[in-house]
């Protein structure tokens, strides 16, 4: 059977915020300005960026996704924790309960949160076509191979797949580091 | 056939410097203190530090790994290049023209180098006894793998057979924090 290939998207570490968070941050009645669309249907890039501190030390310019959602989530690299001194969770996209706490500083107030902060688990994004085609069910563990002199397979990749979504997958910048991408690439997808 | 189970070990940044580097940044006649030994028989850590510093940052507190060597050469990971602004090859130790340059500042001088930064090719060491038992030759490229919420396989692992080895694999800090690595974990090495 063909294997299905994917591209292969970078996630710099990155917040979501709630509404009221925002209104924290930045002042009351405050909207996010959009820099640019992102690759999954909806999602942007604020303008705006925040400083995020752990109890070791701090990251500054950490960038607002939008749109607003229901949790105040932060998504970090695993040496990003370091650096923080907090010790996140793998976890997927909100699913928040029991992670690490952070503190969000912008320009007009401060955010301390007992949980919020985690790793992402990587993860493909699938319209249902696709899966289907290829024979994947959403939340299926799949590996993906990607090529190249640091070539290697992410094991342990969730799949999600949503009428809403756009094919790729995403992992963060240990994992591209680790893999020695150049840019985008393509993975293969391996069922197991 | 039964296959091999290796020690997957993390390398942090380090430096491995020449008799003449050595006294250059340390002054005449400096030799370096032991700090404890390192699992490849007569390597060991130092107690020695030095500032490396790209063209747009530095990074502090870099260990020297000794004994001296023939070549200077130091060993950073993609996070590290990318605060130091280089671009260094993904290279096996000792594989260092054409590599990236860098400064390298010590208490009595600076070293000011047109290459010596590489990022290291992951690889394991091996003692010919268990090359053979396994079936595998030196140079030989390998996939492992390596389990947990984060597991993946690392295939171009490049394998290295020599008698005064200790039988280790050696990775960077994306590859640990990209594989989500407690600490010393054991890998399956497969042979493709």
């Amino acid at each position: 059977m063909e294997r299905l290939q994917i591209e292969v998207e970078a996630s710099a570490r990155h917040i979501h915020l709630t509404a009221e968070a925002l209104e924290t941050l930045f002042g009351p009645g405050y909207a996010l300005h959009k820099k640019r669309d992102l690759s999954q249907p909806g999602e942007y890039l604020s303008e705006e960026k925040v400083r995020i501190e752990g109890p070791r030390g701090a990251i500054d310019k950490v960038s607002i996704l939008g749109p607003l959602r229901k949790g105040t989530q932060i998504e970090v690299s695993l040496t990003d924790a370091r650096v923080l001194g907090i010790k996140p969770p793998v976890r997927l996209s909100g699913d928040i309960a029991g992670s690490a706490g952070l503190t969000v500083v912008g320009p007009a107030g401060t955010l301390v949160l007992a949980e919020g902060a985690v790793v992402a688990k990587r993860h493909i994004h699938l319209i249902p076509e696709t899966a289907e085609r290829y024979g994947i069910v959403d939340g299926q563990i799949v590996s993906v191979v990607v090529g190249g002199e640091r070539g290697l397979t992410f094991d342990q990749t969730a799949v999600r797949v949503h009428p809403n979504f756009a094919d790729r997958m995403h992992i963060d910048f240990d994992e591209v580091n680790a893999a020695g991408l150049p840019g985008e690439v393509m993975g293969t997808v391996i069922l197991k």
